[in-house]
């Protein structure tokens, strides 16, 4: 992330440019909108630091913060419809109006884009929380966009179907959110991406039309596939309000191990060889270096793995397998880790196999605590980009170098230059672990690492978004054609761009 | 299909309603325009029955007609350019000139939508046919949008990856095709669509402008997801002249069953039970009744299989798999062939499992010759469309008993009313076999069908598409604010309505 300092800065030159772009200027919500809303609305789903309600504003502080506390914004009013139609009136009265709209979802985003930027209006999706229908037989699933998406896994449990998306903040993040930043997560090398298993969507454009796409058919070629743009649009082209997705049957077993890799070089092959022996079961492929490693060991994150296992590693790979029967599962991973050590030149140093459902889990650990190690270490540069799975090591490398041959690396400037990642995805976070944020180390980095990542065709975000935070830098992943038309998309749906202003687009 | 008689009426009223939209009126290509060609392809690009060139007709015969040889275009004049730059300078001269274009891939799409309405330019892709790159170890392939999808299944087979999509006219059609028209085909019961498994395109927009949107990312969330709109766009709104696509990695191991059923109500619990114990390796999931099955045999379609291993059956399932590990795919499927055999009220009567790769392939054949029996046994009217699977039945039966109601159903008039299709996504193949071609057949089962299908929220086209044959019928799938939609989209990217006119959209 950015010091503070540095995110003011870049909201101040955000703001300058947003307003050339958005005509008219925006209004902000007043007393007697918040009447016109108690019409729509009952009182309880109204928030309002304005008369006649005069919430406090702590009460809104949840809405207009951040989940990384970094972005914040000044709502007076927070809506929380319960049904489609009353986010359609909200929204046909705010484009009347001129008032912009944040769509909030669980609020768990990493890139800004779920809190206004000055005073917009939030509209919360938190009450509209209902399954609308489960097939079991077909395994589609139609629920209300701020079903939470852990209740929608537990709602599918018993059937033996799981929601085809994982992901840390699964607790809060809201299915609608998660459509709404394409989110990836961690069963993405599995099920693919929303892009294949959201079926249809209930949108609400920001004039108030209702777009109902809500389909439950896995095919229907019937013309523009347009629920496709919602997808990962961050709530700039409309609200999403229902959600109809293609669960995955739930796999019998589950297993994991952790490699110690001898070199970087060996982790492409051992993909290769890894898809080839697993093949279908292979649900994870996930990569860390050894310096993250480490910083995951200092600060207790996960189980240390023995010493002895790993000496020499120079890198480790998760592989996960999720299959529909536990003996062949073992039998295929088993054969893969024989294949594995008995090589001439073997790929991996060991492996450390989970043998029980904790095991299991404390393996996951060391992965899913990286992020936290990280940022107990110090102030961390965070970069979640897409590049060729080749060029992994290279571009931890170049931002070490540069960061050295800037003078900047050591004790008081950047400790650690560190890389892990969904290597099946093609999906590096490198992290640049600072002792403070510094204009000079900003300054090495930026615009370094997006010319970086640019060289190689590369996504300067790979699943988290451009939200608020890297509008500016969109020109390193869409050449100006795309943006371009990304634009007209925009003016086509929203002319007023009342929805999430200043949000994706500058 | 239609008889040729309702064909030009509905021709005709299409006409009319297209020159209603689309203005200005579209220009008829003229010997300077050749002349201008001729400035930017070689000759051999070209055909033209206009001077200097003066092709004959017949060369451009397989340009204006169909696959289906139903319908039939009026075009002067074909251009094949080899290279994306070729292909945008045509489309700037058509767009200034208000030529008609129509992009035409393998020309073997199934409603009409790759030949010309009238005297439309036909952009043959059929040159662009290189693959540009393969990542064997991401396995993400990029290549000319004129690739023929066998040639790219041969080019990937030494590399032990598939495309993710096959279909019966893998021989002819292109990639460009596939992903214009978002084909379905055989694979995305395992693979997904093509919305989940196109990681990028380049496209030249009806202006000639190129949009570069190839990238070979696995994940990336900068901005809309503008490519998405093209894929099952059917050349409506640009030139689709490149693909990036994810292979898979290619199953070790594919075995195949044909199952006997007592009853239709069984399909689904047999469903789900195969869903639930062949898990990630169940591919395939195809169901047949026995009406057509008998026509199967009649025609002498695939091996018959043994009349008492069919006694009592009314319909068929063909279950196939495919996996990595030939010894763990047959447990699998034993077991399930277990369980269905000894359970007390058994799901059904018999199995015929295939025990060698010729085995294999003549079940297959069985299913794959449905289509071929149908139309040696009359005409057929075709409904390929998208159901809840529990309707599949319904809509059989209700289309029958109305023709039944109609005085309809006798061997002059309709003989069979049969179903077959891909349970496993939805999508049921509604065939009325009859004597002959006749008006009060037809008034009959439209609307009626279309109603139905509408009733349950169903697809009228669950993957042959709208081409030319059902935009007058698109209402019944999608709403007004839909349609309304996909205008607006047209008329953003296509305002002079150049780009396959006539299709898609009315
Ligand atoms: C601990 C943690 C782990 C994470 N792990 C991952 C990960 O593995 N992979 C990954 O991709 N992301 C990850 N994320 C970020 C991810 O984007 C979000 O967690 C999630 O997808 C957002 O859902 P949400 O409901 O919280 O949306 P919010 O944060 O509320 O909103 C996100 C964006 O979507 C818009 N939005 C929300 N709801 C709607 C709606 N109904 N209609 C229109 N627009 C809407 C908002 O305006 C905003 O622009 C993680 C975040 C955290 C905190
Ligand atoms: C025997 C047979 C079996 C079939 N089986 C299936 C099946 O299982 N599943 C299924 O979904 N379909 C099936 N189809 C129909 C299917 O739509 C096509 O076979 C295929 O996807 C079309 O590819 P094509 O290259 O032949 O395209 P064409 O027929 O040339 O064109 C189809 C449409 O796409 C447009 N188009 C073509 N290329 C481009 C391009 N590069 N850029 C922009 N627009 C373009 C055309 O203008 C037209 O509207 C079958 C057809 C046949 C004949």
């Amino acid at each position: 992330m950015f010091a503070s300092r540095h995110v003011v800065r870049r909201v101040a030159l955000r703001q300058t440019r947003r307003w050339a772009h958005t005509q008219p200027k925006l209004q902000s919500v007043t007393a007697d909108d918040v009447a016109h809303f108690s019409k729509i609305l009952p009182a309880t789903s109204i928030l309002s630091t304005l008369p006649p309600l005069s919430t406090a504003a702590s009460e809104l502080s949840p809405f207009n913060n951040d989940w990384m506390n970094k972005y914040h914004g000044n709502s007076t009013t927070v809506l929380r419809p319960r049904t489609t139609q009353e986010v359609s009136e909200i929204v046909k009265h705010c484009n009347e109006r001129g008032i912009g709209i944040v769509p909030q979802g669980g609020n768990t985003g990493l890139v800004g884009g779920s809190v206004p930027i000055q005073d917009e209006l939030v509209l919360s999706l938190g009450n509209m929380n209902k399954v609308r229908s489960f097939d079991p037989v077909s395994g589609i699933l139609v629920a209300d966009a701020g079903c939470i998406l852990e209740s929608l896994s537990e709602y599918l449990a018993p059937h033996r179907h799981i929601v085809p998306l994982d992901l840390g903040a699964k607790g809060s993040c809201q299915i609608g959110g998660n459509v709404s930043t394409n989110a990836g997560g961690l069963r993405l090398l599995r099920y693919g991406s929303l892009h294949g298993s959201v079926l249809g969507l209930e949108v609400v454009l920001p004039d108030g039309t209702i777009l109902d796409q809500l389909t439950t058919l896995r095919k229907d070629n019937t013309g523009y596939d347009l629920k496709q743009l919602f997808i990962g649009a961050e709530g700039t082209l409309g609200i999403v309000t229902g959600v109809s997705i293609l669960a995955a049957p739930a796999p019998q077993s589950t297993n994991n191990v952790v490699l110690a890799l001898p070199k970087f070089d060996n982790v492409l092959p051992l993909f290769v060889e890894a898809k080839k022996q697993l093949s279908e079961i292979l649900s994870a492929f996930e990569f860390f270096d050894r310096e993250v490693y480490e910083l995951a060991v200092k600060h207790g994150q996960g189980r240390a793995l023995n010493e002895e296992d790993i000496e020499g590693a120079e890198c480790f790979v998760l592989v996960e397998t999720s299959g529909g029967k536990r003996e062949h599962d073992e039998e295929k991973l088993n054969g893969l880790l024989e294949s594995l050590m008995e090589s001439e030149t073997p790929l991996i140093n060991t492996g450390v196999l989970s043998q029980s459902p904790s095991q299991f889990a404390s393996l996951w650990a060391i992965r899913e605590g990286l992020t936290e190690a990280v940022s107990k270490e110090g102030k961390a540069y965070k970069y979640d980009i897409s590049v060729p799975l080749a060029k992994f090591k290279e571009v931890v490398d170049a931002t070490r170098e540069r960061l050295r041959s800037k003078g900047l690396l050591h004790a008081d400037a950047v400790k650690h230059v560190v890389g892990y990642g969904h290597v099946g995805d093609g999906n590096l976070h490198l992290n640049v672990v600072a002792a403070n944020y510094t204009p000079e180390i900003e300054a090495a980095l930026e615009p370094f690492v997006y010319e970086l990542v640019a060289s190689y065709r590369g996504s300067i975000s790979a699943e988290h978004g451009i939200g608020a935070m890297k509008t500016h830098a969109l020109h390193y992943s869409k050449g100006d054609v795309s943006i371009e038309w990304m634009r007209r998309i925009k003016t086509l749906f929203d002319p007023r761009g009342i929805m999430n202003p200043g949000k994706v687009l500058e």
